[in-house]
This record gives structure tokens, sequence and C-alpha cells, in this order.
């Protein structure tokens, strides 16, 4: 099944919900003109289906393959790459005084959105970079900007994020990797890094002449836990002074992981140092390590729920396409004996309504999410604030969703859905590390209630319960459950509710919650869809208003089921001690 | 993670939901002696331990092979094979007059879940074998009992069952492999069968020295569909007049499927008769085809749905296993910076939990089900129809279970759940099959709404409802919920819906009615917990009141979501012809 992009509905979702005019209204966006922003999504969709989307079988059939510390890429990967950067599809919202072309941050999201529904796991290798340009830009000295970004931003070098080690997974602060000030010879004034880092998403590849660590580590002395950490530029291979490739750094790729999924993005275990002569630099001073990696951190936490919505894409259209082709059994109650596309029976077509509003649904909250960073960027009252609410509501219910997605695909499909060749089977293994990486569900849901809840003494939540409960309007279904979502708030916030309580109804909590921003905006789409002007037979308009319909009628409903488990409090869970919940 | 056989809560659910007991007090099952059923319970823990857990990884990574036509299990598959027959758990439920040890199906059941917790995809093996045991004894001529069924029983040989064709999957009717009668030669009487088959599970392997083969096909002139079907028992090896295995027949391993999981199970593309030399038996008389197949169908069905229960006991384990020894973070709110087991975690506590509570229900569920299948063999009133209601809700809604845990089981482990060393990947790949073969669970709860609602006029739904409400008794959540399945009950029974409307709210409908099941069923335990003799300090009997506490107050409102889903009727589906949804 090919993969066609979904231009017409990303320009919709980027028009209406996004509101990418208003951007463009700004100065800092005014690039993003309507035609503009047309030609980005029409050109990036033509792109991701002639050039990544062929690739995928390949990309997990083969895989990357590690030999003697050098990865290499699939056939075609290399061509590929080379023509996402030619094609300047890396730079869309880079600095324009780097040579990026100062787009919306909503513009380069959508980029990894497109390219990643065409391909998943490559689509990781421009993912990290962004992040490495994120960091660089925010923390990085003038010299530092100089040298990194351009290439960077180009996509001529790709960036990495080094933060886990084996004892140090959810918990960063547990790292040893460590930092020591470089004071005589070629490197003075750089650190010499020694450590171990695993899990490091493209860490060694063969795309591109060099790669651009971004490493974690700490200085002698630096006090225990996150507060001792610093970040520090590791390149592969160093600069020479006038910012050229000069001779490798000691950095070496010591295996590759065999992963359930995404074979084609390699996962690194990296060992810096090995013979004491990593050099690196410094970059957002000493102990600035967390606050580094946060600002590369939050948009990479969207980015993984975009990951959501791009495998939901690409195994819904999989499964419609098997179910219009396959023909079995006649229709129920039809009268008929003959067979029909399987598309035509009832439970079929539910899940694949259910796909196609789930996947609408979490790619609208995708939007309302990355307009906000661009709205905080701005400067825009409460964007921020809202953003960061967003974004353990895309992460964490986006990627539950493509994950559920990727599963009815392969249902859809039936026995063919197990069979390998098939390919359903590649998205519902892709999919499975989104919910995972860069902070696990459980963790945004945390977030969620730890920090989000209180965020301005509140005020950011409240400001967006009231915005959908003013939205549900006349839809009894939202308004119930934006209702029960407000009364889960406000006794996670009251002191009734102990932290262990909080916790215990996190997850419920933040599936709630998402389900009912996405009603607001699935909403909102309806109703635009229905005061579109026209004779009402376009054909995307007709699925819009059914496709939201359904959010609103199933999607919504069935989250209230939530509202008991999101209250109940943290005395069951330890009501048995934990060697009698494993007797 | 080593397995650990469940003994005692196997026992407890025998004991207390199967209520084993009483079958013993008949006749017909007199063997089933309390201590008995310890034994067997305890035996069959120890060899599933020992014999077959050790299996399971290699089953995945090595796989079944095929080279030449020829099916290679992995190193120690043979003699754990061997180990299996030997020890008499292939026979448990199998007639006493072909030597097999007359027990409950029960018991039988059990078996296969025990084993199948150990190795998923090992234990498909003998419980294909059951399945032809079934149908060669329901419906066999008395010298075809003779001929195959004592080394069928024994587990000596073997056995198959061949519906499906490339155009024919779960619309069964289409079938067309033929089978024309031999008038003359060493062959007369029989039929020369011809016809390939796919997704034969076991359809060839290393494992035994003959392979009785159940094929569906049609004879010459034979009416379309499935009343034009008749069903041949097609050995690999012909007997001779002994009965000892004799010259091959023309049967054919032609490939086996490269699937996402159950690597140790050969899913086998078969061709009979590609030289027209293939021979085999009518069984069941002609078109009794269907007849026959619906009684290996019906236990089959059962025997998944425990698979959904295998697989979430053995993933439910590995993640307790890996939160025991897993130290991460301090525990938020406890003052202290020591990090923690995560299993300390509220959010990690709560995946745990509810991986525990599902299984437990879903096991409660099983045993209910193959339970009543004893009843209605003991001709017990209503047991008949209560267990052909059950059938669709343990597969459909026991497999949903397994997927879920499973994934859980994957989201505990972090990032290491995703790298395939670990095993939690297995058990998620795994166990996606469940939901898919025996009747995709869309086609469960088509049978629930279609054939079970209306079953005996309706009185034997009604009988269960009746049963789930009393047993709710206060339990504010199960009664709503109970309620709740009856208003779609009768909204789907009555005129007002059509089939179509039926059809589009069958499987919420189905995992509503599975779930207050299971909610009765877990009430009934956690009183029968709370009631039991002695000081409260046994860890099983503690764990088992906060398990069904926990599924009352959080599975059971979570299931309440649905109503709206179950009847919301069909026109949303059909609101857009299929070319607008593909669009």
């Amino acid at each position: 099944m090919d993969f066609r992009a979904p231009s017409r509905e990303q320009i919709f979702v980027l028009k209406h919900i996004a509101k990418i005019g208003e951007l463009a209204e700004h100065e800092r966006f005014a690039n993003a003109s309507e035609d503009m922003v047309e030609a980005i999504v029409e050109g990036i969709g033509q792109f991701a289906m002639g050039e990544f989307a062929p690739l995928n079988r390949t990309g997990d059939t083969v895989g990357a393959q590690w030999k003697d510390g050098a990865v290499t890429m699939p056939d075609g990967f290399r061509k590929a790459y080379d023509e996402f950067v030619a094609g300047g599809w890396a730079s869309i919202d880079g600095p324009e005084e780097f040579d990026g072309q100062g787009l919306p941050y909503s513009l380069s999201a959508l980029i990894l959105e497109t390219c990643g529904a065409a391909n998943f796991a490559f689509t990781l290798c421009p993912m990290l970079s962004f992040g490495a340009v994120e960091a660089i830009h925010a923390h990085g000295s003038d010299e530092q900007k100089a040298r990194y970004l351009p290439n960077l931003i180009s996509g001529a070098w790709t960036g990495t994020m080094n933060l886990t080690e084996p004892q140090a997974g959810s918990d960063v602060g547990a790292l040893r990797a460590t930092a020591e000030p470089v004071t005589d010879g070629p490197h003075a004034g750089k650190y010499r890094i020694k450590g171990q880092k695993i899990y490091i998403t493209f860490g060694e590849h063969d795309l591109t002449e060099n790669i651009i660590h971004l490493v974690l580590a700490r200085t002698p002395g630096a006090p225990e836990g996150t507060r001792g950490i610093s970040l520090f530029i590791v390149p592969k291979n160093h600069l020479d002074a006038d910012g050229n490739v000069a001779e490798p750094n000691d950095v070496t790729c010591v295996s590759i992981e065999h992963k359930l999924g995404i074979h084609a993005s390699p996962t690194c275990v990296m060992a810096y140092g090995e013979k004491d002569e990593c050099y690196g630099e410094m970059i957002g001073g000493e102990f600035g390590g967390m606050k580094a990696m946060f600002t590369m951190m939050n948009n990479a936490r969207i980015n993984v729920g975009s990951q959501g919505v791009q495998i939901s894409e690409r195994a819904t259209q999989q499964a419609i396409g098997y179910a219009t082709e396959r023909v079995q059994s006649a229709r129920a109650g039809s009268g008929s004996k003959d067979p029909v596309a399987i598309i035509e029976h009832p439970d079929v077509r539910r899940m694949l309504l259910r796909s196609r509003s789930l996947t609408q649904a979490t790619r609208a909250l995708l939007y309302y999410a990355t307009s906000h960073v661009d709205r905080a960027t701005l400067g825009l009252e409460g964007a921020k604030a809202r953003a960061e609410i967003l974004t353990p509501l895309i992460k964490g219910y986006g990627t539950d969703v493509g994950n559920e997605v990727a599963s009815i695909g392969v249902q859809v499909h039936g026995g063919m859905g197990f069979v390998e060749e098939t390919g359903a089977a590649q998205h519902f293994r892709d999919a499975r590390i989104a919910p995972i990486y860069e902070g696990t569900n459980g963790i945004q849901a945390a977030d969620l209630v730890g920090r989000k809840l209180g965020l301005d003494g509140g005020e950011a939540m409240n400001s967006l319960l009231a915005e959908i409960k003013l939205s549900a309007g006349d839809e009894p279904a939202l308004s119930a459950l934006a209702q029960a979502v407000e009364d889960v708030a406000i006794w996670m916030s009251g002191g009734e509710a102990s932290i262990d309580d909080r916790l215990a109804g996190s997850y419920p909590f933040m599936t709630m919650l998402a389900t009912a921003t996405c009603g607001m905006l699935m909403k909102q789409q309806h109703e635009i869809a229905r005061s579109e002007p026209g004779d009402g037979s376009d054909p995307f308009l007709q699925a819009k208003l059914v496709t939201t319909r359904y959010y609103l009628d199933h999607l919504v409903p069935e989250a209230m089921g939530l509202k008991p488990a999101a209250m109940s409090g943290a005395d069951i869970l330890y009501a048995l001690d934990s060697d009698a919940l494993s007797a």
C-alpha cells in the first residue's frame, strides 16, 4: 500500500486549529504566507511519498547494520537523506542568521510528521538534529552557534542527545559520565569526556560526514543529582580552525540494539573517551545541563507525540487500502450472497472510522500544541503555559493512540496482518517505542499532575478547562467530560489528595484531559466543515463531518469511564506490599 | 525472568468458580477428586516450569525452520514434547475407552493454560490435537475412532485443522479444495483430496511420526457455500491394516509464514494432492463438514481465549520481576532522595495491579466457561447455552486483555522493553495473533449479537444478566454496568435496532458484557477470600482481596464508557460511502 501524504487535511488543520494565518501576521513569521504554507505542505508530501516512503520496508527488513564500530544504513537511505537536505526540508524553522528559513515550528513539526508517516524510523534522524539545533541556539556561545549551527540546520551534519546510562534512564540525575577541564595542549579550554551512554538514536551512521553529540556529564566535584550536570558538545570529528571536518574524536559506537521495531534507526551504545582522548566543549555554563536538556526535550516530547500521529496515519491508510481490496463474506442482512469488500462490514468500518477519527483528533492536538510553541516564541499571553500543558497530552495520548491504531491496522488485515510481508505488523512494532522514550507516558502523566496542574497557580489549567467547557456548547458528552475533568483537577489540586493519590490517578486523568481537548478541537473542526462554502459535495468536508462527529459520540464518552480510576486514590495500590504483589 | 506456575490461584479458581467439586459429584467426572485435581495442577505446573518455559526464548529466536518441505523444531522441543506425552498430559480429558483419562475439559484446558503461559507458541501443538480428538470422537465412525483416537489422545500423533484457503478466511464457505470418491484400487472407499490450505498451525513438524490432518473440502457437485462442505481425515502417513504408520500420503508443506510472533509454531501452507495421490477418509457424512468443524472450533475458541490468560500471566510475572529489581528515582513526596525499586512508584504499581487484576479476571472467565462445557457434557440445565454465550466473551475479551497486558509489560520495562533480549517484546508479539485466529474478535462480537443474544428465545442471555445483577448486590459500579448491559441487550433484541445497528455496537457490547461477567466472578472471589478461615495473614488471600477490589473499582467503571458506542447505531458508519472513507 503506497503512502499518500494527507496534504488537504494538514492544510485544513494548520489553517483552522494552528491558525497559521494569525502567526503570519507577526513580523517574526511573516514568511509563513498562505501560499508558502501550502507549497511546503504539498512539497514535503511529494518528497515523503517519493523518497522516504519507498524505503520504509527495507529499513525494517535490512535495518541499520553495525560492524566494527561503523553503522551502515540500508541502500537508498543516504541518497534520500541527501535529497532531504538539498530540498531545504531540514532548515524550515532554523534561524535565518544561520541560514535557516525562520518559519514557524508548526511547519517544521509538519515536515517531521509527513516524513515520519512515510518512514517512521528514518525520520528520527532529522528529529534528533532539530533538538540539537534548539539546544545550541538557546544555550551556545556566539562562537559555538557560528561553528555548529549552519551545518546542523542545513542537515549537512546530524545531532544526537546523550542522556541515558545503564543506571540512569528516567532518573537522569543518576548519570556518571565525567568531564574534566583540559588546561593545556591543543584542546585547552575544552573538557575531556569519559563515559558510556545507551539508547543513543542515530549515534552513528553513514549519512553525513559529521555527527554532533550533545552529552550530559559531570564536572569534577559537581553536586549529586540533576543539579550537578553540565552539557557538552562532542563532535564525532573535530573541526579545524575554519570549521571544516578534521581528525576523529575518541567517540565509538560500541554496538547497536536489537529492537522490536524502528530497525532503520540505529540505537547506539556510545563510548566517549575509551582512549581518554575524547574532547568536548561545555555549552550553557557549568551545571546548566538540565536546563539545556529541557530545551531539547520539550519540543522532542511534542515531536514524539507526532510519531503517534505518524503511525496512525500510515496504519489507517494501509488498513483502509486492504479493507477496500479484500473481498470476504456477504454483508449480513443484505439478502445478497455475494461477498463484499470487508470495508462494507459494520465492525470493520467501525475499526476504520475509529482509526481515522483518532488520527485526526491527535493531529489536531499536535498542531494545537506546536502552534502554541510558536505563540510562545512570539511572547503571546498564556501561550507558553498552554504549550507546557499540551506537551504531556500529545506525547502521552498521541503515542497511546498511535499504538491503538497500529494494532487496529493489524486486526483489519486478519491473518495477513500477522504475516510480516504485509507491512501492518511493522507499524505495530515501530509504534511501540513512542510511549517509552522521551519520558515514558507514565512520566508524562506525572508531569501533568505534578507540574502542569499547578502552573501559574492553576490558572493555566483553569483557562484550558474553561475553553473546553465553552467550546462544548450543546454537546452533552463533551460538556460532561469537561465537567468530569474539572472535578478531577479540583480534587487533585485540593488538600484532600496526597501526592500519591494524584500520581495514582495521573494516567487516567491525562487520557481524560487529552480526550476533552481533542473533543474541543474536533467540535471546532466540525463547525468549520459545516460552515465552509460549497454545495456539500466535497468529500473531504463530508468525511470531516463524520470523523469529528464520531469522535464526539464515541471516543469522548469512553473517556468518562476513567473518572472513578482518576479519583480513586493510592490506597488500593499500596494495600499490598510489593512482595505480596509479586507473590 | 523464570516462569512460575500460578498453582495456588488456579486451584482457588477451579474450586470456587469452576466449582470442580460439583463436577466430581457426577459419576462421569468422579475421577476429578480434590486430591487428583491438586495433583494435576501442581504436576503440570512443575512440568511447564521445567520443560516448556526454558524453551520459550529459543522458540522465538530460532523458531521453526522450513527446508525442502520438512519443518525442524528448535533444539529441545522434541524431547520436551516426548516428556509431555510421557507424563500423560495430552490425554487428560480423552475418553477412557480410547486410553484417555476421562477427566473434565476444565482440567485439560488448565493443562493448556499452564503450558501456554510457559511456552505460548509450543502449546499450539497440543491445542490443535485436542480439537482433532474432539471432532473424531464426536463425528467419526467406530473404526475411525479406533484407528486414530488412541494415538491422538496419547499425543503420539498430532492433529491439525484445515479450513482456510487464500480466498476463504473468515468466509469458510468460499473454500475450493476438492474430494473425489475413489472407486477402485488400494484406496477404494476413500476420497482423492486436492487443494491448498493456508495458516495451518503445526501442519508439519518433526515432533511425532504422524500428523492427522482434518481437511474441509467439497465433493463433486456439492452445493456452494458452507452447505456443501465435507470433512476428511487426511494422515500425513497412511496406516497399514494394523494401524501402524506406513507409506507417506501426498501431503506437502509448501512453506511456512514469516510472522510477527509465535515463531515456534510453524504456520504452514499445505498442498494436498499435488501428485493427485492424496487420499483421505470422509468423517461425519457428506456435507457434515461445517457441523464437525464447529465441534472443533467451539472449544478451540475457548482455548484461544485461554491464550489471552496465558500471555497475561507470563507478561505480568515478567513485569513484576523487572519492577522489583529495577531501581530508579526516589519516591515522589517521600522526602528521601534514595532511588527505589520502580514497583514503589504509583503509576508503575497501577500498571502491575491492573495487569494482575485483568489476568485473574480473565482466568475466572475462562474457568467459568470451561466448567460450563463440562456441565453441558453432564446435560445440566442451561449449561450448554451458558457455555455458548461465554465462548465469544472469553475469546474476544480474553485475547484483548492478553494484548493489553503484554503491552503494559513492555511499558513497565521502559527502554529495556523495546530491546528484544529482555523477552517482554516477545510476549507483545506473540499475544497479537490471538485476537485474529479462530474467528477474529469482530466475528466473536458478531456471533454474540447475531446468535447468542437470541439463544433459547433470549432466555440464555437473560439468565446470565439476572445472575450478574443479583451477584452485584451492593456494588454500585457493577450494578450500574449490569443495568447498562441489559439496556443494550434489550435495545439490540427489540425491533428498533437493525442488523447493522446491532453489528455496529457488537464490539463495545462484547467488552461490556465480558467485563460485567468478570465483575461478577471477581465479586464472588472477593467474598470467598474474605470469608476464608484464617487470621488474614495469608498473602494469597490478601492479594486476592486487592485484585478483585481493583477490578470492581477500576475496570468495571471503565466499561460503562462504552455504552453510548454500543447503542449509537450504524448510521454514522455508513454516512460516508467507502470511497469517501478512503479519500
